[in-house]
């Protein structure tokens, strides 16, 4: 999958050259079968690899000379200019946090999904990285959300939103409502739009959805498995009778669109943002397209120079500001 | 919309009475032209009602003569056995919580909600009434839950999971964690199946759902967002031209069985539970079949004695525990 992604992304960006972290003696033969992707790559051998169910902080301890350690080394060391990974996403976090580090300024490092919507793309952080957030953790995730829209999906002026729940008085968690007051009088309150709630995703109502790690995690798996779900039923009944299977290929296009639009591999590669440089997590479970998808936005990200555009707002962001605390200044 | 809803429903519930509080010269007049929900209805007149924007602590101290609180108050004297709203839901709830009260042993009411999945109906709770929760309170979820799964849905044996993400070492906030630890020492081992996942509520990996108010509430809007979003874009791009026009046309059986399961109408009506007296809250922008569809939940609350079987199902489980709290008792 990893080899054959390579081989798809390479038809689009034939100037990109490949690092491959793993067994030579398992990616050889498959690369010999790839001619773009065999002239493109090197193959960096190593028999240690950071197995699914390793804990993140043995991983972090033990797996020094696995895959995925040195692959986040190449880019500390500047050898690489991104870094895309399929495997185990607690040690991918811990290790890429422990090797990159924050820029100055940002406390912590969040997972970027990208969602379909009726208006368009939508990017959501945090989907996994940090269970607890305080104010400042969800304002700094606005920005490099806001940041991230720009770049990844080319929006000239992204509509930043916080993730609530619409009960009235028992509104909100106290860290969701103090990011929204620091956020209304910050720089960047022309692009705050206000609270969303879960239903606002798939509206598209704003291009960033700013959230803490446990309600992005269930919103994105919810939102995969309800796409799952219904179109595993749709083909159901549209394959249960000759008539219904006869209208199904008339209307093969539209379908064929349907599918395509909400196609989970054009959304595969969650993306840390945070960090000093940039680690992309590939769904496990994702094939060579989707494994290419993943590539496509780690070589988009490195093009367009993503962590320094972070760190040009982060200190636009606290020249402006007047408070000590970066989360204050914005 | 209420009183259509009550025509609607005398046609399955022809021995099913209705108390409709609010404006009689607004309702009376309504009521002539259906012929069903007037022999079965009496009109409770008051001038006041809750607004959707008050308080609900305003609600509960000031709305004493208001529509909302002479149902619950009707439901409290015993005089009805349920009552349905589709009012403020956090002044519903507070005035539900004051006037009914909670049960022996359980700490906190939760709202409960229906969704669809791959294996038939999920019931998941809370999905908004209690923003932090405790393990106790996810304890107690878990055995309403497993009773509304039964009374409700009409499943001898239902399923349980606790929802969390699975970011591994990462993985899950204590009181889930905690939760589950009792869950598998206790009476209640056999039907809990552990943690699950947001896209497991679409699967139907299990039959009910746990989860605190903020997650649950998410869960919920994100996963009626998106079935919103593909049911449009399916209908914009089965009718973009004739030849899919003509394709939908054939397939119609088909997308009809398919809207029929996933009409968010046929989920309207979301639970309190933990209470000593049914309250239902249908959906502000439910229509007449939807608010039906609210009124024969509570019907069937009503008749299969639900708050009795909670209560019921407590006592059992603190019968066969050995340490003092409720929940530790399990």
């Amino acid at each position: 999958m990893v080899v054959e992604g390579v081989e798809v992304v390479c038809a689009t960006h034939p100037d990109a050259r490949f690092l491959l972290f793993g067994n030579e003696i398992r990616i050889a033969p498959l690369l010999e079968r790839l001619p773009r992707a065999k002239a493109a790559s090197s193959i960096r051998h190593t028999d240690d690899e950071v197995s699914d169910d390793a804990k993140p902080s043995a991983a972090l301890r033990m797996a020094r000379k696995s895959s995925m350690r040195l692959a986040i080394d190449s880019v500390a060391k500047g050898e690489s200019d991104a870094m895309v990974s399929a495997g185990n996403t607690g040690a991918l976090m811990a290790m890429s946090k422990f090797v990159l580090k924050t820029p100055p300024g940002i406390y912590r490092p969040a997972i970027a999904a990208i969602l379909p919507s009726h208006e368009g793309d939508v990017v959501m952080l945090d989907v996994g990285a940090n269970i607890d957030c305080d104010a400042d953790n969800l304002i700094q995730f606005a920005v490099m959300g806001e940041v991230f829209a720009r770049i990844v999906l080319g929006l000239e002026k992204p509509s930043i939103g916080l993730l609530n729940i619409g009960v009235e008085d028992l509104k909100g968690v106290e860290a969701v409502k103090e990011a929204a007051s620091v956020l209304r009088e910050s720089t960047l309150a022309d692009c705050f739009f206000g609270f969303v709630e879960g239903d606002d995703i798939a509206k598209g109502t704003v291009d960033v959805v700013v959230t803490d790690g446990f309600a992005g995690n269930v919103a994105i798996k919810t939102a995969e498995g309800t796409v799952k779900m219904m179109v595993g039923t749709l083909k159901e009944v549209l394959g249960s009778s000759l008539r219904t299977k006869l209208g199904s290929l008339l209307a093969k296009p539209a379908l064929d669109h349907f599918r395509r639009w909400i196609d989970p591999r054009r959304f595969n590669g969650a993306v840390f943002v945070g960090l000093n440089g940039i680690t992309i997590k590939s769904h496990g479970g994702a094939d060579a397209f989707g494994f290419a998808h993943a590539l496509d936005v780690a070589i988009d990200m490195a093009l367009n120079n993503f962590n320094e555009k972070i760190k040009e707002e982060f200190e636009l962001i606290e020249l402006k500001g007047e408070k000590k605390s970066p989360a204050a200044a914005i």
